[in-house]
């Protein structure tokens, strides 16, 4: 006998949970396929050789590696021992589990070119896995929720990423948010403009830290990483640049003059505004931040983040384009646009903000309840044509005590009660109680499901 | 670069794929939830611990198991790799992926014990791997559709189960199935009647092959496992007991008339049918098989396998109930009933009679279509408000000849295209084209989000 426990890092998803995170979901895949987007799903299982190298030496290191089945050791020879674990690794697990959803995707459309229609919009919700240390809000597994397009690039899917975020925050009644939105030619520009051409990877990565860290720190930082600091002078009035989009646009412009690049990528921006306000949408709710790098190093166009605000967490969701994501498995020229929403952080700010509606929970409507096996043969008669309507109804299983079946319906927040007693039989009725209110009364079969309905 | 692949016996599922899965997954699920399941999910990585020792000696060994991070083989000294792989296997590895979704539910009962309100009623839908030999129809990653109560006895929980898999099968439109239904019970009473008392456990285990092997090999099998040839000539009247369910009840009482727990078994049977009667069912597609064993030894109570006729794949949901789910982690008393849909088996059974109904790809409704920079901005305006009536809706994103616009449409298997030319946006509408039968006219908006909902 032993005392069963989870893997560190892992966790379970009781029914509460799995319901208000459906309700997430459900909202999310939506509005993913209003906008044309279809669902697909890759195994959790991949080659290592799909996996490796591509999300750095320290994303190696966290990926979960399965052991070859059968006698793993056998193509392990004495000096492989000999020279560490890390000799062996590729010798005893050719498979690891996934680490995100965009390495598998391009995996996918390399392998099925011929089959796929583009531009290709696609939609995947599952589950991910890293050997990270775990910590509070930081999980070994944990969903991953992402919507990409490739083979366009019209920066009109840019701006559909853009109404498809507001969408889902207004279905799950999230207000205040600001999308910020850059395009990393602005950045390399940038780099260009302050003397730096070639050095906006470094770039990006110190000023991704601005928020936190402070101008201060980062202008430490770059300054170490070999930026002169007559560089680092003309940045400062960019990041001190405090003006409306209109503003920023213009400074933008004489700023980037000498910088074809940089040009280019405000000229995307304007673009993606004018799409929108063609859409009729207005920009109010777009920030475009010259500041917003995100580390990935991968995007080339669009980059953008998602904030609540006024809650502990941060970012829940962020993207970008990216020019050559299948080029890695010899597929080239396949440009493509996506972003991703962070399941567990929304949970956390829907519950933060109260936000889950009642009926998240998706629980039974009405229970039937009895006080001996003449009613509870009563019931058994009634459940059919409840559920026939639609209506979600159990009959308590057992005969037991009527408060002990009160009880069960409060726990599982079972909105109502159908009490099925010597009058109600007789009557052909159900005693029909709103365990919110407490009221109570007969009704026929008929007026219970119209009410239940 | 690198030719992609996928890990022997894994599956990518593509657009139509995923939206017939889809489309079976959620007649489940609705259908779950209308009898009062709700959902749960587990983390796809169990400790060894908890897995070992579940499956027997041959599923132990189809376990995937997941390498310990970082130096894994720190553990592991000269003499335990002189004594070969399996010395070492719980030093280098800790965790596994779960096998099936039973283990990791009584796990997380047992864990949970304090929160849940029983009788607790659970379903799960996750992927489960088996490092078996791949071959056709068997895969090292799939989907198990689990549902099961735990805490009660009641025989009400068996009536249900039956009516769940009815109202999917209605749902799917498959008509032309057997629910067969028996009693653990009475397979052991049996073995007590023919002589054979506490052989129940191989009595089961060849019975089980009768429809494959015939009566002949299965004597066979039973006299190599030692029953007597007396004990099989009193078997033989049962298995080629012809006759229908009130012959075979009377008939089994009396065979059982010496054996306590084989008469339980029938009453249980007899209990559930006049359950089932009492709900209104008629009880014409219940099929009483005395013959129906299961394999799995857990189960003590009644057991039942579902079979759509005349199709090429065979049993397609089976459950039955168990005493003692939840005893090796340390509760006991703990009484439950379960059934399980195959998914990919239901795929394939809807695929090969062409059940699956034609809008199951969920796909995009109507495509906007255009000539030139123009229509591409007209069909900016029109977006919104088509997505607005929840109509999914989609405006090719580049500037190309209609043609390929037109063979976009239609291999994303969308029905409808809305084009826009000149001449339509000079009088404000859009040129509604049905694919499918080639009719085209012009409508106000409208009109077109009217004949589209």
């Amino acid at each position: 006998m032993q005392k069963p426990s989870l893997p560190k890092g892992t966790r379970d998803f009781g029914t509460v949970q799995m319901a208000r995170r459906n309700y997430i979901l459900d909202t999310i895949k939506g509005t993913f396929q209003l906008f044309g987007y279809n669902q697909i799903e890759t195994p959790a299982m991949e080659n290592l050789s799909t996996l490796t190298g591509k999300y750095g030496d320290e994303g190696d290191q966290l990926l979960f590696k399965i052991l070859n089945s059968g006698d793993y050791l056998k193509n392990v020879g004495e000096e492989d021992l000999q020279n560490g674990y890390k000799q062996t690794l590729t010798k005893v697990s050719e498979k690891g589990l996934r680490y995100d959803l965009t390495v598998p995707f391009a995996r996918f459309v390399v392998m099925n070119r011929n089959d796929l229609t583009f531009p290709f919009k696609r939609f995947q919700i599952q589950p991910v896995w890293r050997a990270d240390r775990p910590q509070k809000g930081r999980y070994r597994e944990f969903y991953q929720c992402d919507a990409d397009v490739v083979g366009t690039d019209s920066l009109l899917c840019e701006a559909e990423i853009i109404l498809m975020i507001r969408s889902v925050f207004e279905k799950l009644k999230l207000t205040d948010y600001s999308i910020k939105l850059n395009n990393r030619k602005i950045l390399t520009g940038i780099s260009e403009a302050i003397g730096e051409a070639g050095n906006e990877g470094p770039l990006c990565v110190a000023i991704d830290k601005l928020d936190k860290i402070g101008w201060e720190k980062v202008k430490e930082e770059l300054s170490e990483r070999g930026f002169a600091s007559d560089s680092l002078e003309k940045l400062a009035p960019l990041v001190k640049l405090e003006t409306d989009q209109a503003g920023k646009l213009a400074f933008l412009k004489k700023f980037l003059a000498t910088s074809e690049i940089g040009l280019q990528g405000v000229s995307e921006l304007e673009e993606v505004f004018q799409i929108l306000t063609s859409m009729g949408e207005n920009l109010d709710f777009v920030d475009m931040d010259i500041m917003l790098a995100r580390g990935l190093s991968y995007y080339t166009g669009a980059i953008f983040e998602v904030k609540v605000n006024h809650v502990s967490i941060g970012s829940v969701s962020g993207g970008g384009r990216y020019d050559n994501l299948t080029g890695v498995f010899g597929l080239s020229g396949m440009s493509g646009v996506g972003f991703s929403f962070g399941v567990d952080r929304l949970y956390d700010v829907l519950e933060e903000l109260g936000l889950f509606p009642e009926d998240s929970v998706q629980s039974t409507k009405v229970l039937l309840t009895h006080f001996d096996q003449k009613g509870f043969a009563y019931g058994l008669g009634l459940l059919k044509k409840f559920r026939a309507a639609g209506i979600k109804a159990e009959l308590y299983p057992d005969l037991t005590k009527m408060k002990k079946q009160l009880e069960f319906a409060s726990k599982k927040i079972i909105p109502f009660v159908g009490i099925c007693g010597d009058s109600e039989i007789e009557a052909n009725v159900i005693a029909l109680k709103n365990l919110e209110t407490g009221a109570q009364e007969s009704v026929s079969l008929e007026e219970a499901v119209e009410r239940l309905k």
